[in-house]
């Protein structure tokens, strides 16, 4: 149905009937001026973040509903960075001529899937036109489970771990921008697919695909001993540059414990390519980048050590060369 | 500077330190993956209102300052909505490459300085490059005072009251509209200006065009007694309607009533229109509609009874007719 015919009242009232209010401390959820919520501890987290068309996604490439899942997954991922619980989302839309109900209902239908796994509750937001393309902001609000985990505790001494492999997502995004349309005809997974006149296996292209477009976050169950933690979105080496900065530490890392996908590992090799290079600077991994004491017992992957000062990468040879902050930033990144 | 040489980690930086937390409550500011703030009640009010340019504001003609101002004053008058105390902000900001950092500058200070007059810190929010215009979306959080306000409360004999005069800010749209850039031949407040062959003061036209934007919202003190609230933001009549909806009530209001400005009632008369035009369908007033019990003592105007069924409003001579939820609505309006 065209947006024009149901319009915004409309919208939003079937909006409201697709996604109740899962938790009993939703006083006021969606339809008042604003939501009112009753909160268990005395502190929340809250995170915002803002997806724009063109900038953050290309239509071409994701579903709507691989879209919301992706919208509320990032703000997750915030949140558990924070050592938090997600709980309440607010949506913010602004919804182009181009896209019908259905497109919005796809979305949320994505949205609401995710929110149900994690027991979200959908509590408000803004529904309004735009000129340009879709945009979504959304804000994920979650309670402190036990403390809140920055990005400035990190101590000299301390290791550094990853909670899963590095790098799918990157990889999968450089498959998408130059596959294009093509990658459609992976639907089956059986077939293989040309790439530059390499073949490719479809099971792994598709998969690197859907850690871009669908990435699952995962919450860190013991978080008693960690110093500092965030979550992978600029990239490896930039997300721990942030850490540094924050805790005025250095770091070292060994390329060859950066855990890395058979998938991410084939077609790198396939197509030529270093895959520590998607595992270093990709960013988008949405996984969880964090310190504690080297005794800290955990299924995570420890990558390095935190040390006072300098930032190093120590190849598989023991050779040592100094990293930048290299990853995704913006406005310069434009250039 | 060009937002391209500072990138957006300096940028962030950059307002940072501009717009600093006040309250003491805040534990994690801006800069880390959420931001921890301590809630002394155990409810919160949360509201997220989403701006894009060529839809809810036009770069000629308004200011960054005046743009920073409506976007926080227009989530403070939903917190006020519900009765509540504003007292988080979370800006997100997709920004266009025509904007430089002194934009950015002066749509924070904007911001600031009436963050600042509602004792509201600024604590997280997402910076990120959008390809086509200004994309802004705030989320604020709130205390509640005593208890939350919702539309659903009015019961037949309730009194409607608005706490200020209607009809300003759309009349100061229908100006800037018209007249565009020559009313920057205003700013000297005593010339006077022509409008299709009429001359307005510039006085006049100055503080109508203020109103819309730069809206100053007030709360109400006395809430005890009040039994359903909104903001007009789409239209007194489409408000009052989402209040009639929500109690499943009707309603009648007297023309006669309605409170209107001098400067709205000058203007209105030279150019040949009704007032009251401006006043029952404009909205964007940021003004609070109320209802409670006839016997309420406040500063605020009473412009007519809630009854059990039916929409009314009558005239100057006694005549009544129904009227309907007219007001602006996203997607059916744009056609």
């Amino acid at each position: 149905m065209r947006l024009s015919k149901l319009g915004e009242f409309g919208l939003i009232k079937k909006l409201q009937k697709k996604i109740p209010a899962i938790s009993p401390d939703v006083i006021t959820g969606i339809g008042d001026d604003a939501a009112a919520i009753k909160v268990p501890k005395s502190r929340i987290l809250v995170t915002s973040d803002m997806l724009i068309e063109g900038v953050h996604f290309d239509l071409s490439f994701t579903t709507f509903y691989q879209l919301g899942h992706k919208f509320l997954a990032v703000n997750i991922s915030d949140i558990l960075a924070m050592g938090g619980e997600p709980k309440y989302f607010l949506v913010s839309i602004g919804i182009p001529e181009k896209c019908d109900s259905e497109n919005i209902n796809e979305l949320y239908s994505g949205i609401s899937a995710i929110a149900r796994k994690f027991g979200i509750s959908i509590i408000g937001g803004d529904t309004c036109a735009s000129k340009n393309g879709l945009i979504l902001n959304g804000t994920l609000i979650g309670n402190v489970k036990h403390r809140t985990i920055n990005r400035s505790g990190a101590k000299a001494g301390d290791g550094i771990f990853i909670t899963d492999t590095a790098g799918d997502s990157a990889m999968g995004l450089f498959l998408l921008l130059n596959l294009k349309q093509k990658i459609k005809r992976c639907e089956s997974e059986k077939a293989g697919i040309k790439f530059q006149g390499i073949s490719l296996e479809c099971r792994n292209v598709l998969s690197l695909v859907k850690k871009h477009l669908m990435p699952q976050p995962v919450h860190l169950k013991n978080t008693h001993r960690v110093t500092s933690m965030i979550d992978i979105s600029d990239g490896l080496l930039a997300d721990l540059g942030h850490i540094c900065d924050e805790s005025r530490t250095g770091a070292v890392i060994y390329k060859e414990k950066i855990p890395l996908s058979g998938e991410l590992l084939s077609v790198a090799k396939k197509l030529g390519r270093d895959p520590l290079d998607f595992a270093l600077k990709g960013g988008e991994d949405y996984i969880l980048l964090f310190t504690a004491p080297v005794s800290y017992r955990t299924n995570a992957y420890r990558i390095g050590e935190i040390i006072k000062k300098g930032r190093y990468i120590i190849d598989s040879n023991g050779r040592k060369s100094r990293f930048k902050a290299e990853g995704y930033e913006h406005f310069k990144n434009s250039e």
